[in-house]
């Protein structure tokens, strides 16, 4: 049976039971689903610093279980720096859960938006469209003004009522037909937001989940020419155990 | 259980049937899926005339049947207009078999390239990677040269040889790290390709149902808002009778 | 003397009459025009089903008449598949009035936007724009909620109102400087936009005929090489006998 | 009737004759064509210096002669700066060759490339053609390696052999399906060019002579909002009379 | 020691004034700084005319002094045609302050927007952005509305109060993290505008010398490959003294 | 006096070495330069992964001496990940070598090419270049196919040769006219290279030092709008004290 490990790069419980609730609800019957959270960072991930302080963190996951599991899920909502290195780590599928997310909207609409939370994100998210390839598809990334934890922690209905707001902002002003829930922690909110909204409502656990299957199902994984070739065996100082074994023997 | 018309806008029924063997090997075990081609028009797909010219044979099959089936792929590696022809048609989920296989790529490389048959395709190709956004992500379309009838017509070695030596040189030369095979008639050929490529082959029948399958299974569809809102009832002259009805009453 | 074709792909006689009285008005006086449309299809082209659906009915014209004419043009103001198709059937020039219009409104001013009707247009011509390559010219495409079959049917001034409300928005919020009229018709109009508007007002149907006499004059036509090259002789079924003829024979 | 005078931003008399006669060839039996050459700069032009040093004495004569014209041909291939300044010195058309061949070969076919001389101009033609928002539909700037009087002094054969090797390694290695002329020198060349090579051969003089005749027959001109608006009366020193009087006045 | 001539392409006293008091401020202690204004030409560059007008006496300065100064800042806002011209007559360093704003700013925050002076600006920077290929960097080009003589004429409250509630919008509305200011008018008002802003603030004056300062100290200097090769000798006509002996003998 | 902390993300003394003489050498008599390296991680950096491994040993060094330097130059050839978590850390300028380059690059040049060590840099610096913006302005970045430590291990003429051979084929192949050393174990070289090569050679991270010198000059530093607004005090697990502080209270 097909298994996937969706980590969480950041260190919150709360957002890691909601992760793993959105990625067994999306996973087909077959798929056996684990979530775990980082080992080491900050509670949530609000930009660059975060990501790169939880990155070890994150990764620790990829290199203890990578036997063990089929494909990897990247449940942070950017190009966090962990997706790029778990591939070169494994040649299993290892994906992000933004990266999932824009390529399921394309296929449902001329033009999608990503509605994120804090103002940071949003030229970050900017990025992440560029690196990924769909600026042109991308109508607009908007920022909610919420933080990352007002997720867990704010009234339902004013959460729902805030994300609303910024996702009919994209449809009437941006021209989105689609929107992308830009936070790992909006996962679970699509079927309200759907209910409110009247374009399709892209959550990207659940669409990480789904393509993580579907490459597993076709027998695709990441290519081990150039931008993910196996990682070579090097000297290096201070680095946890575990992390001196890589670099010891890459070989995935 | 989920059900998936795939629909090869072109009159081949050697292509039609490897069409078919693709799509159910690609399918989940829940999936019903049914393969047909249109009613209507050239043998083959060379180019925008015969995607015009075959356009109403081809929708003519989402319109008939589009209450038994939950989902649609056209197995014609373009920018087809039945595509998008059938989003406004029906509210269900609608894919190209280009699309679908440039979505799945950039999950697995930096870039990709096309690998597909006549030297028209090149620019059309071209075309439709800007259209579907992937323009960023794409390293090469390359013509190999063969008729798009040849795929089902050459003896099988001949046939990967050459496909094989574009896909080499693509990787090669263009940088690309995974291959799309550019032509529904190459549905079936990526088990032989891979044997010999160290890259991801993407065959985008396999890819177009497993997208099918994972929108359906996120009750995700396309979009309503502005490109593929429901058309508007319309006087209209010399249609067949079912177009006729289509236009009485567009509600899907 | 120069002849031109000019093929409406609707089914709509005002609409058809109001075009060819834009295109006469446009030819020099040695040209010969005549204007007909499609023998098949809705009234009103409103977006892709439309297009797919009239597009035999308009190619008709251009496999009947070919002999007769020296260039063809297509009164749709988008990219309509029965461009490429016509430029496939025939070595003569054949252009839509989308990408007539652009080519012209370049030439007068930095940017252009595209003052069109109903909201599905909007991405479907701004599709049309990156195809046609005039993107980075483009400031907008502004979509008036007109549907096109109000152009004929609305009191003038009301029409030109809306019209102006969306050309004024477009130069003072977009940094429009020239104004593309977005629909075949609105042919015949630019006369009382231009007293409103201080900028230039094009129209496809006259930028069409211009530009085809030009080719004509300089002894230019549409390059047989790759995306327009002769159609190949293929076997097909269903298709009504005009048709076949394309394929028993597809010289120009 | 149209009179459209064509000036050439060089100080070569062959060259201006050259010029001349291909203007005469491509205009309309009723258009006045008159050709002049600027009062002051090199022979020839082979980048920005000499666009610069020979700007006066080619605005000249839109300062002396705009009552007396219609429309403005610049036949410098490239973005030169007189088309700019002509644009806000006049109100009539005002057009470059290099514009005007790209507006037509964008018609023709899927993609052109541009012909020139010496290695400077593949990048300032690279510029000119992102300027022009053509770059999408462009396959390459190739340089011949010729200086520009060569045009005038080398052989006509081995001229059109050099240009007919480049053009054809643009349509065989680049993917282009149109050629534009790349030198206002290389005027007239066209025909023996065609003989040559299957695909259309734009000459930009034609072009522009063309481009300026449709706007004048459709009453259109280039747009006064923005970036080409009208100049302000100002303060001056140093400046040859003619141009005194164009900040005394500028009324166009 | 390193000397850097300033040149402003207009030719207003108050103008190069204040130009020179930004240039030594940003100087480093071992800099000579020298700053002249065009021997002829309007009292402001408003637009493209301006540059083409003054281009002569603004590259006066370069034939006469190249031997006597290591680099030269060409203190006009814009894609000044001077600056490209004055690569080709030098092998040392020549730099426009809208590029070399632009190359610091890309350094200190996700993009900047430039804020200007009138209407006619807003369409010449957006290519000039375009050109130096700053497109993905740039949140917008905002015109205020000011004429560049405005710069030395209107109070400073006032001027500041315009060009702060551009920059504001430019930040709130445009996603601008850092301002260049788009006019070398504007050379010396940076402090007032950061007491009043949360961004940093650009000034293309003190960045073109910092930059010229630092190719200096690199031994860096413009490419004689292509684009800026040193210009051939060639026959011309009635060019003044000094630029007939440029073309006399060009080596620099 | 300005000082200048460079900080070498990987963990080979000689590389931090050679660094830290090309850093002395570019620096301006007043700077201090001190530079170190990552206190954990590769020998090399030679992709994603040793980028996030390496990522906390590099970062360490802003955190625990960003009162004691004014500015802070990453000696990394990539869009490393510490750059922007160091803006966010710091309100002080920080930069990475490879944009700086990329941003003296444009100044000398039309277009510039990256000469570059093994094959997964070519993707990762094409990323790079796209994320920094410079993508219309960058010809190539082209692999040498060494390894990072061949840069210290090899004989120099060896190493020489393969680098002029790959930056020869970027100016006649590519048309760069400008080549940025791709790796900071090319600091040194670049008068070796200016000796073979007729085009300017940019190495970083004397460019970055310049840069740096340049902004701290004009008392310029990162905008702490969005991107790089300063991080918030979070909840946080399993991180080293050091970085425990930074959560605690992030005001830098």
């Amino acid at each position: 049976v097909p298994s996937i490990l969706v980590v969480n790069p950041n260190t919150s419980s709360e957002m890691t039971a909601a992760i793993d609730r959105a990625a067994r609800a999306a996973a087909g019957p077959a798929t056996r689903i684990a979530t775990v959270c980082a080992t080491a960072g900050p509670r949530s991930i609000e930009g660059a610093l975060d990501e790169a302080v939880g990155a070890l963190g994150t990764l620790e996951w990829v290199v203890r279980r990578q036997a063990e599991f089929d494909a990897f899920v990247f449940a942070c909502y950017s190009a966090h720096p962990a997706i790029a290195a778990a591939r070169e780590l494994t040649g299993k599928p290892a994906l992000g859960i933004a990266e999932a997310s824009m390529a399921l909207a394309v296929l449902l609409g001329h033009r999608f938006s990503i509605v994120t939370t804090s103002p940071r994100w949003k030229p970050l998210l900017e990025d992440a469209v560029l690196l990924y390839g769909f600026r042109d598809r991308c109508a607009s990334v908007r920022a909610s003004g919420l933080a990352v934890l007002d997720l867990k922690a704010l009234p339902p209905d004013q959460l729902i009522e805030t994300l609303v707001a910024e996702a009919r902002a994209a449809v009437a002003q941006d021209g989105a037909e689609v929107i992308c829930l830009g936070c790992a922690g909006m996962a679970g909110l699509e079927a309200r937001l759907r209910a409110e909204l009247a374009v399709p409502i892209v959550d990207g656990v659940a669409a990480g989940v789904k393509l993580a299957e579907a490459l597993l199902a076709l027998g695709l994984s990441t290519s081990r020419v150039n931008a993910y070739r196996p990682i070579q065996p090097r000297e290096n100082v201070g680095l946890p155990p575990l992390f001196q074994t890589v670099y010891a023997d890459p070989t995935p």
